[in-house]
């Protein structure tokens, strides 16, 4: 039964399902909170993410989802993996559970032998990914991803923390190197160049994906914010933040699997999120989906710049002439503080530019998302890809310059009119 | 005798001269550099810093320098202090020795119960801040140190390696809190405020001391500084690169005490060895000091820029359309690479600011520089003070804007004709 165990996990062996209710009425809080014994847990597995292996256990009282790292890619046995992903996905939760309560799950166990992590059941919720192609519109979702990236980031930065808590956190996250490289290479690097990785189904794609890897800009623009990811941790990310990592309902909506979490620049969360709007977009042939986009992008980011500037006049209420280390950019006597403006300001260029990057990788790199499947035939499927690309390519070819939504992200609208 | 271990040292005790010697003859390695008997060996303490104990042992046939943390600061008892920090430093020479085998000295053993460092001895060397005092005008060591520091920085960067390597020592560095610490408070906060450790000594100091803290331009500078040195992991730093952290002759350099090491914008390094430079100037009353001062820094950043661009385009000698991780901004095929040029010009502004606050902290900060005390008289050493900040606030002012070096230091060269 071990015989597949890591050499440094001696203890660690796959759960299969009865293995999951046993683990589980083991654990006395957890047993509780399924309610009644366990011949009245039922067990389901849900896993549809490409790495672990996922299980919703529900008992008379309540309910549990329990996820279990594989030592290799769940869809690909071959692919093999240190088994560490589901702790740092537990240290995650650990440190921002507390910013965002109402926003994540709270782990409820972490078995480090077993790399099993338990949290709360979100069995009533559906993946928003999903969620959007079957066309519900719900409009709590993009405030509440702004809220959480805010808070999550905020707290975990020097703006609000002495350092030496931060940079504990950087000696734990440092670690999580293995899903680092997965975005580096995926994300950051292989679509700009030739890899067996990358695919696409169509040739008619070839030209503006030569023109993303010829144009100088735009090589300029990638290498600046791959270089950015590896070395600006302003606060601990997600580092996943897609429409698939979100599970909702039409009033309640959480954030899952964290196992990406590192230290980086707040953009990259911002910016992935935002670049699966965008995809969506491309994917919505309903009148007026580009003025939709466009107002839920400015509704996200307009979230997020007023509940993190809130939360940075909140730690320092009174304008002083105090500085200090956790002081930063504190405001002068009439509220205003050009420090703190371009700071965001610089959030903004970098959520830009990841919003590119992940929408090109999703159509030319290794993962693509499901998104454009809704749309019928083969040709339009090539013909809002290329236009995203195209989009994406503008993003990158102007990075840095446009400085607000209308400006970065008002070609989307534009498209409205192209009439599909 | 180990009445004053710190619980998490039970083996730690200081040792004295004679624990020393019977320390280094049960290492066969070292007895066999010092060569002879332990009888034949002398030792004497040539401790000068603040924090540490330092003696130097010779025997006939060689010699050693043996460091050993203790569990407060040296020069004040009262002041305790964890035992980690020779840790730090043995790292820091493991890590960079082999970039730069010439300008710093090997790591002969750690002792990890005992925090005892041993390297090779430089007993012909003088620290270079007392030689400068003293009038020696050796013109190797300003490129040394500028050579040094573009290759320890370069060569652990992600620029040269994967990121894997550099974020494993990311993990060892986030540790090295209480000098970062210090660092933080002393260097990078205190002088900006209020503030006990502060102290100079003459009111005639005040006016220019108030418009350092109260110019909107320099608060804005100096929290973005700060903000940087924490949020800014270019490259492994040596963290103190002061002239009293260099050991030379007329014809070799060698960069000593890394125990500040941490990962941090190299601009850092680069400013805190221009700032002492700058200061020894305003100490200076020969004519031309301002010139000759202007020619070192323009020396310095030259030599630095020349390696590291030289070191950059070795790492990838072809002008390819290839991205990846270590490949950033690689260059067009005529040469010419726009990223790196913008990179450098960071670590430029980077270096401007930080000697700023360097020259501003050694004057009114906690721990001053023996520059001045070749001054003879008080109101001489006032006046150049003052001068000194003015100048360092001067480059506050405009931080970011000045380019290259004659326009951001040019202004050392008008002190030449005020006829001190
Ligand atoms: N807390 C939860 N409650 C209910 N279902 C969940 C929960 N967390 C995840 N799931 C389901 O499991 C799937 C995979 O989870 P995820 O954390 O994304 O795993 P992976 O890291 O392998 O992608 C999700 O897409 C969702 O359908
Ligand atoms: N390798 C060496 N060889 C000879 N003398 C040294 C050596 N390293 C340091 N010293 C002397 O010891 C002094 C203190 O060393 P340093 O490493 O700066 O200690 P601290 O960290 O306590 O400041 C130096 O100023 C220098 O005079
Ligand atoms: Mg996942
Ligand atoms: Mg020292």
């Amino acid at each position: 039964m071990n015989a597949h165990a890591p050499p440094n996990a001696p203890r660690y062996r796959t759960l299969d399902m009865p293995g999951i209710l046993a683990f589980l009425s083991g654990l006395p809080d957890l047993a509780a909170r399924l309610g009644g014994t366990r011949a009245q847990w039922t067990i389901r597995e849900v896993s549809d993410g490409n790495l672990n292996n996922v299980f919703v256990v529900d008992g008379p009282r309540g309910g549990v989802c329990v996820k279990q790292s594989l030592p290799h890619v769940r869809v690909d046995p071959s692919w093999k993996m240190p088994l560490d992903r589901t702790f740092f996905e537990a240290s995650y939760l650990r440190d921002i559970h507390p910013l965002v309560p109402g926003l994540t799950t709270r782990c409820l166990h972490f078995d480090p032998d077993l790399f099993v992590l338990v949290v709360e059941s979100l069995a009533g919720h559906a993946v928003y990914r999903t969620a959007l192609m079957s066309g519900v519109d719900w409009p709590r979702v993009v405030p509440d991803i702004a809220t959480f990236v805010a808070r999550a980031t905020f707290g975990t930065s020097v703006l609000s923390e002495p350092f030496e808590r931060v940079f504990d956190r950087h000696a734990v996250y440092a670690r999580n190197q293995t899903l680092q490289r997965i975005t580096l290479d995926l994300v950051l690097d292989d679509p700009y160049h030739d890899h067996p990785r990358n695919h696409w189904d169509d040739v008619r794609l070839d030209d503006v994906v030569g023109r993303i890897r010829t144009s100088p800009a735009v090589r300029r623009a990638v290498d600046a914010l791959r270089l950015r990811f590896l070395t600006c941790p302003q606060a601990l990310l997600h580092g996943d933040l897609h429409t698939g990592s979100i599970m909702a309902t039409a009033t309640d909506t959480r954030v899952i699997d964290g196992e990406f979490a590192i230290y980086g620049p707040i953009g990259f969360d911002c910016g992935m999120f935002v670049g699966n709007l965008v995809l969506r977009r491309f994917a919505d042939f309903s009148p007026d989906a580009g003025r939709r986009c466009v107002a839920e992008i400015a509704r996200f980011w307009d979230t997020f710049v007023a509940e993190f500037t809130r939360l940075w006049a909140a730690a320092h209420p009174t304008p002083s002439a105090t500085s200090g280390p956790c002081a930063f950019f504190v405001p002068d006597a009439d509220g205003a503080s050009p420090g703190r403006t371009a700071f965001v300001r610089a959030v903004f260029d970098d959520m830009v530019g990841y919003c590119a990057m992940e929408i090109i990788r999703r159509i030319i790199g290794y993962a693509h998302t499901a998104d454009f499947d809704v749309i019928p035939t083969h040709d339009a499927r090539t013909e809002r890809r290329r236009a995203a690309l195209s989009f994406a390519c503008g993003l990158l070819d102007a990075h840095g310059t446009q400085g607000d939504v209308e400006a970065a992200f008002g070609a989307l609208v534009r498209e409205d009119v192209k009439g599909f």
